[in-house]
């Protein structure tokens, strides 16, 4: 039988300029729904797993809209709640070149940002469920969504569902209100046992810079500190990106276990690169995959890169690429026409 | 010497579903500005006045792209500042047939919004202005915005500035806070010379109700309520729209002065309606600019209402069209194709 | 709890030219999911029940989509099952003014086409069912079409369902194979308890023509017919509709049940139609609803022939709208803009 | 074997604002290929005959777009050749409700209007020619351009090939150069055996006012001064439309022969016309189409006036309709969906 | 006077997701028209040769469409009959980065599929021709088409005419019927004197493995098992294509003659490709054009290569590029814009 | 207080090919505005300077348009007259991969081209500005443009207002008449203190070729030559672009000044490129925003530099980037996501 997984996110609408226009250099936005959560929802349900995302949303057509378009991607909406509120939207100015990529937040006061604790019954909403996944965006949203994250995983620990958390630290986000993101990220860790931040990410939580000489001698300084902080935590996970400009990037992969050495993939050279929103999501998504089949934690790191890799080809924040799609990448079948 | 229009409310970004369909049934939003008092600026702009936009827009890409526009349709922006907070959005899906259209608004606590009585210079920019135009939009939005728009129109009184208001009572708007809309509406009618409302209008700011039996006649009845409450009223005019369905309407429009009988324009009838939004805009400055070519009531009135007519046929909140156009429409020429 | 209904026929996709344009002048086709009844099966879902849709899909990324979009819009794809063959197509060409609007089948040989009764289990697929929906294009496929919907139809009347059957006679779609129409349709027929058809309809499967000088009695003489000939058959129904050209017609509907007269709606004037195709499933989903929701006959239609007017403003088949606005139009609640 | 019919003149780059746009309010022209002979040609090679254009383009890449779309639809292009000079360029603003449509002509200098008499062979391009079709466009845009269509028309002449002349008089185009409109028009139809026209051009070219109580007195008068100055002449035939607004206008045509009466078609109502440009080609075309099949003038003259009703459902100047399409309309099949 | 090249083959629609999305991502599709041989026609025209399609397409608009498309690009139509039957399609999914294209072929049972031997008058199709041009597409469409293709090459031989095959062995094309893939093919090459082929076409054809350090002794390998099989065959070409990703490839050609090594050209470093659909196509329409334009093998194989390798920068199947293009390319003229 | 800076120059209207189609290749034309100078006005207002654009254009929807255009990207446009005659178009099909872009000039005879010297009066169009900046694009347009060109840059000489002359030779442009380029271009050069020209706009100018091993050597010699050729010449800049296909490319820039060795930027690798029309604009630019600002040389040049290489990035001939932005390109701030 499929698993169950619970997201718990915001549901955004994101509206960008088409091509690689400027932010309204002509009267035109395309629409699509994303969410760093939601993004997983959809790519656990692409890759075959029941993905169910809880959250609320705003009770009108946007949010109808946003949460249909979920559905169609095969995530169980029965826990998106329709409220009172807006609905929380990002503009997005796709970069080019050497010029960079904007994303203007502009989700104050959605309906999902209101809801707090009391929102949500999750003893029901995590009945049946193997995991439970989050990201440091809810809580910056505000007291209210913070709250209700921090109940979400103390529900899923007590109740037996294991908890991944996505870092994502932003500090922009956290502007929104005066809460101490260090804290709270930190309350959240604590209750994972995966983790998925960079070493950036760890030393904004627990206030250690993490030093090495290599990409996985810093992770693995990190993943130290962030497994002594977290003693339920059992692996930690992060892609490693360079970028000589906007379309020519490089990806690999790490993840260290509790015990072990730091697992690495192979570096991925990306070239016109079509869209790379959500490929954090797409990577979390992946290594839960990978977990999910039984992988072990090379396949499992290996899927999640792979993910994140052809996200980069996929325009929107989903992940819209199936499981024997990312296993033919691993298995380096080419790039000849399928026909 | 053109005279210098100063409008003050709310610079708008407009969200609309292509053609006839539903919102976001596909995914791509086609955006224009607009905004009861910048619809009527850029309206006057293109009638060959000078127009001035007061007001705040957000600090971002967005804010700049809005005021930008409405600087390519020849408004001075001289007097719209970025400000922190966010941009007022409205979602819109035209109808058709039998579908009525809906707005979505989505401007709670925009840059506009949080913008107080403090925030403006009035003195300064009143300076040299035949006319003040602000709208019954712009209180509904708060008490912020509430109180800057008494405190503009006061100003204009005391620098002697003609104040026209339009009524656009919505009450959906309204309930964004607990202001007494009625109280409010009525202040700001008080330092009115000039007020576009209908009968109902009338009703809502004065509790009175107008009887009789034609439009003409309840419209004389509702003006003699608000000559009575509004001693520096001089002239109060609308519209008067007949819906048979969304594509198919038909608009006339009257004026009635303190003294004199109720001016009346013949009917028009509207087919294939392209976007009815801002048409009552378009009829306000219309009348103004009637006025300030010094025309005669009824020449004012017939040119307000030839504007408004065109404003159905021209995309988008903003009544694209020339004076020479609408003298055309007035004087009947026809509609063999001009080459 | 709201009730399950099972629509059972083929998923398309409907590829149509842009705006007013023939077959390819452009290179451009707009793409929409469609069939008689997943157009019913949306309708309900929208309008707030349980709909669910059997039949097969091709087994490829067409398939996919065109089950994910049902998905997107509330309807239980739980019995759409992939399978080898091919989609099957419609391609549009929209009219306009006095140039009729084209449909080119392209369904030949689809893997629903192929599936014969044993394709489905129809017991299970039943189960907990208030309503089994069918149409006469199913049949017209070929023999083994023809023959699954002999055997839902039994299955259905065999389980206690009750079956809804729409004619939906199109003479060019059963040149596909030689099964003889008129008597695969009186099977059919003969199992529903309410059937849509118009007075050509039954004159096809009775052989019998009906006259009257009015629609209302040719549709009475022709219900005789049908009551006479199925003794199962407790309500007939059926739109009426007028064309004064592609843009202008008028629409009323007819509805008789076994005894009593002929219920009749209002007319209804259609100008400037934005989409008719679909309009005779809106209106057997709005008598459908009706009747789930304890109407009685003459709300039923009334219900049915607003959700079919209301449909003419919708681009695509399905009838994406409430039922909030199909009683809004009921009730004569005008088209001032709703904001 | 069918007929060979030569059109001369320009063909044109039509750009045109997307949907019901003002001119360049959105960044994008939507291009088609036209002008009034070329619309001619394609029409009768779309009813079936064998149509050549001769006339001159642009030697560049724009130039040979607009030849291959001609050839795309039918028109045989060997007489169309590529010279110095730039292409003929028209912007078309599509008007809507009350604003009408707009054409700004950029058509100055271009290859064709460069070419004179000598350009041309005429006494082998008109080889095999059944008819010679041109239109008073061709001599407004220069002294080159109307001695090469006096020396086409007299070719014709000479070489017993029948002329028929479409008026198309526009007082803007003229202003292209001083030449003496009346004058040459009037050599130019000296040479016709069939003229489109209606009594404003004859007024034009003949200097003599029809008058009249109806449109056909109006034209029988007009004709008769046309039979007298124009010795060669046997047909004069015309649309006459009434135009209620953009969208909704009414539709007739006459026809009268050097001996009879004035033929007069039903009156076709118009609403929302998709695109009114060509639509007297459109007629010209039937007309002729109904001569080169041996029709009668009453059969001749129906079929061009049902070809200028479909014009009015095509976007763009070609009449992209068959045969069998105006057939159906003059036999009144009516507006069901063909499938 | 420029020879007649008669190429023989299936006319398809090909439907594209816009941009890189998905299939279906969004409800649009983009229309071309292509198929291997018309792909070799439209290059061939567009090089300046009087370039024949023949084969079967369906009767009605969209047979119609493809059928304007190609004379649109200068191929002469006349032997395109439209005959019962669908139009073959294909959907293409364009890929980007590391996710390949994918191509859906929804081609069975169309007019040209089902037209065998006896569909074409090939003496009288083929009077004039210089060459015949067919491919291994055809006979995988089935018996009929298998059938037509052997004719048709056999008549060429027995007029004379030189006939070039085009491998173009698609595995997955072949499971649409039960014939013996390697005996046909090996019957159409024994026919051609030019055959377009890699060693892997080679293998399957003639059951032997091409062996060798290099791509060019491999090549050597094949051609020598190709001479030694058909002894008719004169020149064996074929592309080389390595893909770092679906953006970054490189490509090279390689020519044998039956006396002689083989030829090489330079590698062209590719990369942004924006439609690789139809290099192969281009390569053969090339490598035609230096043939029946005198060349020696070198020019021809170089000038081959250089269209292949401009085809990458244009959008759909056809080789839009013209002699001057590619001589330039050849001549190294660089990347400057040309004003 | 910000400076005025005066652009003179004509306002073009681009039409473009929507993506990397052909020209034509389908039927729409993307519009945008353009124009050497007017691109240097544009992006000076972007960089935060008063900058006035002075020219003619047509007096017709389309020079109006151009004009609001100008002006919603903040350049001051009460020099810009409408005027009879046509508005300059330029065609553009934009390369990919190996295939150049092409531009088609379509600018002869427009309302800009016909206004001589006397149309404009400088001594107020000079009032209060830093600099004059013109172009070799005008002179080339005919005796009318040039003598107007050569009064403007002696006005401005006369009030002491700094010339700067952007060389952009283009030997087609100047076959529109028969001027002396050289004469001209160097007569326009000597009254600028700064000049934007690389070493073989020199030679063409003053018939010396300048020699070197590398760029910097070559560009040492042609500034040799130019500071003594021309008294007033205080600074020689130009950017130097290296082409390895249309996407892939390298930018860098030199500058010398009377006294002093060549300035020369770092090498930037441009992949992807979105569009380089108006990179030499964004160049000219960016060093005047640098010598305004009271930069040195070296900062002058990088900012210049930097502008041209982000304007890759952007579609249209505008280089939209703020001064922030190319600050943090300068700074090499990296390519991640700004949110």
């Amino acid at each position: 039988m499929t698993q169950r997984i619970v997201c718990y996110g915001e549901l955004l609408l994101r509206l960008a300029a088409p091509g690689h226009e400027r932010l309204l250099q002509s009267p035109a936005l395309q629409v699509q729904v994303g969410g760093a959560e939601a993004n997983v929802a959809v790519a656990l349900a692409r890759h075959g797993h029941r993905a169910v995302l809880v959250g609320r949303v705003a009770d009108n057509a946007l949010g109808a809209a946003a949460t249909a378009e979920l559905r169609r991607h095969g995530v169980d909406t029965a826990g998106v709640q329709p409220a009172p509120g807006r609905m929380g939207l990002y503009f997005l100015e796709a970069g080019a070149g050497h010029r960079p990529s904007t994303v203007l937040y502009d989700r104050a006061d959605s309906a999902f940002a209101r809801a707090g604790a009391q929102a949500y019954d999750w003893p029901a909403l995590l009945e049946g469920a193997a995991w439970l996944h989050l990201s440091g965006v809810t809580p910056a949203l505000g007291a209210a969504a913070a709250g209700a994250a921090i109940a979400a995983a103390r529900a899923a620990r007590a109740a037996g569902v294991r908890v991944s958390f996505d870092g994502n630290y932003r500090s922009k986000l956290w502007q929104a209100w005066d809460g101490d993101a260090a804290a709270i990220l930190r309350e959240l860790m604590s209750e994972a046992e995966l983790i998925f931040a960079d070493h950036r990410d760890i030393a904004v939580v627990l206030g250690v810079q993490a030093e090495g000489a290599s990409a996985a001698e810093r992770y693995a300084a990190a993943a130290d500190a962030a497994f002594a902080a977290f003693p339920r935590l059992q692996r930690l996970a992060s892609t490693v990106r360079l970028q000589h400009s906007v379309d020519r990037q490089s990806l690999s992969a790490l993840l260290r276990r509790r015990e072990g050495s730091v697992l690495e993939t192979p570096v991925c050279e990306l070239s016109a690169i079509v869209d790379r929103i959500g490929a954090g999501d797409a990577f979390a998504a992946g290594v839960l995959h990978g977990l999910l089949d039984g992988c072990d934690d090379a396949a499992s790191l290996r899927y999640g890169w792979a993910a994140a890799c052809l996200k980069h080809s996929v325009p929107g924040d989903f992940n819209l690429v199936d499981a024997t799609e990312i296993e033919a990448f691993v298995a380096q079948e080419g790039y000849h026409v399928r026909r």
